[in-house]
């Protein structure tokens, strides 16, 4: 069986590859062109019967993913298949499952089951969780082997995409004690690796023993996303020695896998100033060789606890214009707590905005389309088309609906002086002037 | 008496610029510099007693404004003074009172009573409703003494900036008839002014006139905020003859006025794809010889609807990140109805964030430290620290505690696996390994 990556290179169209290309209206030949280069991923285990195939890179449509999953305080499986729900309908291509809390396996499963989306995971917390209540130890006695079986569970299940956090490593926790940061690893698989490696005196495995990974994601077509360990928790560490020296690391990993014949997307970061972002989008596409890259955030500033999902509109627009193919969504419980259901729709509405501005500045075909349509029918004051085409419909009629809606057809804010109301007659007249 | 700009050109440091130099920690002399070549505005009308001296420009922190203001729809006074107040507990430098429907004098003199803010005004308003209510005439009947009656009035109440659609000429609305457009004027002020001059014959009196408005403008030492009667209501409209042709035309009536000792700020977009912004502000800066540029979204997508305050924020913080000094928030509600008190919390919070992410950008003294005081504040899971550093406290907390606190002293995101404790506990061990 071959891979997405091995078939583009031999010129094949596979099934996922036209359906990428269906869901992008794209030519199919355009998704393997850049799978056979790297530049494009086309995201779909070969056990996840039911799951879109997603094409993530150059050229297509910003893809958006939403993080759900249990916690240790919050292990409701209800809510969290509930949040899928809530983020698909809202235009998330992809769910990441971060459970970390209750039944774990279940509810991943469960979240496979509920959507059709792109399904990514951690599988590190799978390894850490069944150490600590499978065999009763502490993360840190976790067996390499165990780390392994975390993946290989998560490739049985059917997901998409894992995050492996394979550029922490010695040299680059050396660095970043060297430089000193104000808040270390806030990565939560980067934090784990990291306590690992130090308490059993370790090289990383996931580094160390890349060969082996490569062959599970061969086996199911996982694509690697190859993730940021070491990403800035707050503005002050953005773009540090830390940060930079594992996604030279990552680069080399991305040459390593794609001769393997496997898929790899970079993660990135995280918090940065907004006018670090291009600089950083540019060295991800170099460093490794324009592979698609997907960021969370970034956030573009550390005092909005309560409205992250902002910064990191702010920033993920600016990133996905600069060149970044997959924004995570942040919430607005960021920083606080695990996002309720309302959390996961504004969070997904918000990135739903910036990649769709920054499509319109790529050119992504299709993209401006919609504004124009939406305009058009704003200046015929078309309400029940404004509404179709709303990223939001529901929350955009009931705005206005609540307001009471008078007769005079414009909305509550101008009324009668409504300025396409007033230019309407100003131009009629003007037409009767000059003729 | 001399206004703020000939005694800056005198080298005199008056109370306003004082005043506005410790609004922003920086020295009376960068301030006086500023107003004296034009890259700074003080607002102070000089009757506005009550009122703080508000700079905006070059080197200075980034400021907010929040329209409010009542509507032939919705006149209740008590609610206006109400989002008054919230809007500046919140953050919002400057009022525009925008009010067109009710006891609108009344509701002026006690929104500028109710605050210290900067207040600012659209006079054009004020005459067309005179017109209408006192004179019992249509809005086109206007003569040119009630159009600059208006603005006596307001300049009387101490209204400190006034929008004066000054660009709105006959040669423009002629590019914009020949080249077409989506959705022609969506400015109010552009509108009534535009059908004033097709009905009357006439050229815009606020250009036929304008030294009579410059003597208005000086008496009050008003700040003249030229409006963009052309800025584009949707994306396809950005950037086009109509608009870069008015702002050539602003750019020759800065001249004028600063030559008139009378202080100029300019308005910009609207609605705009986000990669045309730097160009814009590019734009705006050289045709008005760096002039503050005040800018209004720009909304990177007409589909928002609902959520249109976060569209702004990624537009506006590319803007000011650019080098524009002003943002005019958008609330949730824009294109919908009258903004509600929420809408107004939730639109300058998000304008907040999009100006303290840019003055981090630009360097502004003081803005990132804020972040670097959250960053360790998180580091070390002191909740109240950053509570007390979000740009929303009371939002911060609710969202915390609402989830539940768990004696973990985390967040039920991660609870236990929280990232920070686990490097905590890594780097500890490390120090007691390499020790």
């Amino acid at each position: 069986m071959m891979t997405q990556l091995e078939s583009a290179r031999r010129g094949i169209i596979t099934d996922e590859m036209a359906a990428a290309a269906r869901g992008e209206g794209c030519s199919p030949e355009s998704i393997r062109d850049g799978v056979a280069d790297g530049t494009i991923v086309v995201c779909h285990n070969r056990l996840h019967g039911s799951g879109r195939s997603l094409g993530v890179g150059k050229g297509l449509r910003t893809k958006v993913n939403a993080n759900i999953g249990s916690s240790a305080d919050d292990t409701d499986i209800a809510k969290e298949l509930e949040k899928a729900r809530v983020a698909v309908a809202h235009g998330a291509d992809a769910l990441m499952d971060l459970s970390t809390g209750g039944p774990v396996d279940e509810i991943r499963r469960a979240v496979i089951a509920e959507t059709d989306a792109c399904i990514g995971s951690v599988p590190l917390y799978q390894a850490a969780l069944d150490t600590v209540r499978l065999k009763k130890k502490a993360i840190v006695d976790m067996t390499v082997d165990d780390i392994f079986a975390g993946i290989v569970k998560h490739g049985e299940d059917g997901v998409d995409f894992i995050t492996v956090h394979c550029g922490v490593t010695r040299s680059t926790v050396e660095r970043m004690k060297n430089e000193g940061r104000v808040m270390d690893v806030v990565s939560r698989g980067g934090a784990f690796t990291i306590e690992w490696m130090v308490r059993n005196g370790r090289e990383n495995p996931l580094y160390e023993e890349f060969d082996r990974l490569l062959e599970i994601a061969r086996h199911y077509d996982l694509v690697l996303s190859l993730g940021d360990g070491f990403r800035p928790g707050c503005l002050a560490d953005a773009t540090d020695r830390a940060q930079v020296h594992e996604l030279i690391i990552l680069g080399e990993l991305t040459q390593r896998a794609r001769a393997a014949g496997v898929q790899v997307m970079i993660e990135g970061p995280g918090h940065m100033p907004l006018n670090q972002i291009q600089a950083n989008i540019l060295l991800q596409k170099r460093l490794c060789h324009g592979a698609p890259f997907y960021v969370l955030g970034p956030l573009v500033t550390d005092i909005a606890p309560g409205y992250d999902h902002i910064a990191c509109a702010i920033g993920g627009a600016v990133a996905a214009a600069a060149g970044a193919d997959f924004l995570c969504y942040v919430t607005p419980s960021e920083h606080l707590r695990l996002p309720d259901v309302n959390d996961v729709r504004e969070g997904v509405i918000a990135s739903r905005i910036a990649a769709h501005a920054a499509d319109i500045a790529k050119g992504v075909p299709g993209a401006v389309e919609k504004d124009n349509m939406m305009a058009r029918c704003r200046k015929k004051l078309d309400w029940e088309g404004q509404f179709s085409l709303a990223l939001d419909p529901e929350k955009a009629r009931r705005l206005r609906v609540e307001s009471g809606v008078a007769d005079h057809g414009a909305c509550t804010m101008c009324g009668e002086f409504c300025a396409y109301k007033v230019m309407d007659s100003a131009m009629g007249e003007e037409e009767k002037i000059s003729s």
